[in-house]
């Protein structure tokens, strides 16, 4: 694997779901694998799952990591060709990335979308200009549009959780104060589309008028605006806030409630519920769910260890070839 | 042991010591122990030697280390229950703490008091909330009320300096210029009298009127508002600042001279001069006794790997039963 | 070797350079080397090439590595003698080195200039302190007036690049928009002096009136104010700039153009361009360099792997006698 960017990058869902598996049954058994490799994780925001789980995949991988916060210990970067740099940015990105695949031989980047500039982010220019100039392969830690470590988490998570053979997954869209990027449920939606060609779940989208997704990345959900319609014999609800698509960045005001309560889990099918975290408690999701029997909102993010871990291993493979 | 949070989590004070000396004396004796186990740092304030004293000795017993800088590098923390999370937190430490506890087999955590709300701070709300919901075992880097590491430290270097079966240790308050917590002299005296209890040491305390310490802290210590009273025959003098706890967070202008020089070392039996450092020199502890034969606090720092390292070994050594 | 900190810690600059080579092709047989050895850096300057290339050196060596960014997660550092400390400063750097040397058994620094205070920065005030009260061996990971693990990469780079026995070298003078430090140019220079005297290179400095270096740096070098004549017939072009000494920190206006561009490399014989990075874009270096055949500055940045790994395993091999 060359790349870890999006759904596209693995062929058989299934597959990689039972070889995470397996490496939580057993995960200190590829230790010699990694011996001798780098992992340079980059980070440009945030984080703490993804970093923390990322790191201890590659260690459990017997893999050498280094951390940096590229915003804060290093320097500002350009992102932008054909700019005279004159002003703030220290270094180009086309440096950057270059050296940096100098020292690892695997990179993670986390960046976030600007939120402002719509064909920047939804190009994936930094993205994309850090893969092309580093030369080696890179998992993306969140990009501006994806976010598929998560992603891949939630369906090792729905496939271990689940009591049938296609569960009714559902991505409810819920508010926030802040405006937060599509890049999660971009994602959520387009590895539960494959899921649902692959046979794996039935999958639903719901969110107000205004919150329309690209449809890049729903080709093949059911969408509707009704959240209890939505919600009706539902198996997993993966609760997630996210700002408009179609008038960019901006947080609309919506009509009815979509704060996920008991209330509302009171229609599905005894439901699990997840979320990728961090969850504004009863702004997003209920206390009375967090802390109540269906969530499984720790569950998923300990998940996160086997996704980067099986991506990793997987990476660590075609190194060897 | 399940949590290392103050001296009741250390029956015999003595034997630990051992423990630890035998460890300075053989330190890496014990890297298999360790393996395929993951120790979590996790600061919410800055930290020179514990962070780097903490990583020595897990890195030294073969355990694989993650730092995370929870303010810089993760998400905002919210601590209350109960509260619809529109604001400024973005993250509640019931998920934090628990999401670390699926990456680590042992977490620390540093987490200075608010100084301002004397309620929170005494009953430990943080620390105790991130041990009810993270679910491993934790060592704490300094708590709002103890800082149980340095004083286990502390511990070490009387027994590994004394000159005599039951030496004559002083805690000393001196000048600053900040409100520093009560955490280093509450715990050191919690030590210091269950060490006095076990016949180890004879222990005083001297303070200005109005720094009483919580009483809690400080049963069966000698109490004198005399500062040459109680140096009288001192063979050791910790030195140490600290705000008031009646007047909570406060700081009081105080009489006579209670910076620590030369001319009060010589009312002592030669004694040797601690500090927990950072130290203010020349402010709290004159640069002549820093620089001078007597002081300690360059090795008692160095002792902070084996304090580290003796209570990371009991850890693991329960999570292997 | 107790300390690497300029050229004369280097007696045969050949050795070094093929000893560093050797690691290169063999980077991990060394592994056992390192085993139960920390190496703690140490920054209190942002960094992202020497954080990243001396972490894997040592990791690669089979050393633990501890990181700390000292103005962000550690305290504020006083370095002068004799003051009282009632400000600002938390620790003294008389017992923030001493402590990490408990720690650590070779210690990496980063400390850039003030460019204010021409002395202290001239007679390495900080990084000296550092190294006395530390009391183990201590890399320099870039001081007030050199940066010598840039400067043996440098020479590697040449050394592995040169098509002929004494390539003619240029240390060429580029515009920026800030005062930058001498560390760079001064270490370069003295690197090529002495390489010139060991019959490696040939070396030439070009800068603009009034931005000559301190001669200490500088004894047999050719240095001319003419870029074109220096140019001429140059195998390599290292294009860095620097602030005024002599009027120091500042920045003067310049005649004349010195981007190095396409046109000016036509005078050369086809030299290759190196740059310590990070570099500004068309201000310093033209992009039609950087992305095109004659560019080795990412190469470079790689060799400094192979510097750092070099120096730290003679500082191994020091210990262990």
């Amino acid at each position: 694997m060359e790349k870890f960017f999006s759904v596209a990058d693995i062929d058989n869902l299934d597959l990689v779901v039972q070889e995470a598996l397996s490496l939580k049954a057993n995960p200190y058994s590829w230790r010699e694998l990694g011996k001798n490799k780098t992992l340079g994780l980059v980070f440009l925001n945030p984080s703490l799952r993804t970093r923390l789980s990322t790191q201890k995949a590659a260690m459990s991988l017997g893999m050498d990591v280094m951390v940096i916060n590229m915003d804060k210990e290093g320097w500002a970067l350009e992102t932008k060709d054909g700019v005279i740099m004159n002003g703030t940015t220290v270094e180009h990105i086309r440096e950057a990335a270059a050296v940096m695949g100098e020292y690892c031989d695997i990179l993670g980047l986390r960046s976030f979308p600007s939120l402002k500039d719509k064909v920047a982010d939804y190009t994936e220019e930094l993205f994309n200009k850090f893969v092309k100039f580093c030369g080696v392969p890179v998992v993306s830690l969140e990009s501006a549009t994806r976010h598929p470590l998560q992603s891949l988490t939630d369906l090792i998570t729905i496939m271990e959780y689940k009591k049938m053979a296609r569960p009714k997954v559902v991505l409810a869209w819920a508010p926030h104060v802040k405006a937060l990027p599509q890049a999660v449920p971009n994602s959520f939606s387009e590895w539960m589309c494959k899921a649902q060609e692959q046979g794996l779940v039935d999958f639903t989208i719901a969110h107000p008028t205004g919150y329309e997704l690209n449809d890049e990345f729903t080709a093949g959900a059911r969408i509707v605006g009704d959240l209890d319609d939505a919600l009706t014999a539902a198996d997993f609800i993966y609760v997630k806030n996210w700002s408009s698509y179609h008038d960019y960045g901006q947080v609309h005001p919506v009509e009815g409630d979509w704060l996920m309560t008991n209330n509302k889990l009171a229609l599905t099918n005894d439901a699990k519920v997840m979320h990728c975290l961090p969850v504004r408690r009863d702004l997003e999701l209920s206390s009375e769910i967090l802390d109540g029997p269906n969530s499984l909102v720790v569950k998923e993010a300990g998940n996160r260890v086997w996704a980067a871990q099986v991506v990793l291993k997987r990476m660590l493979e075609s190194l060897k070839k």
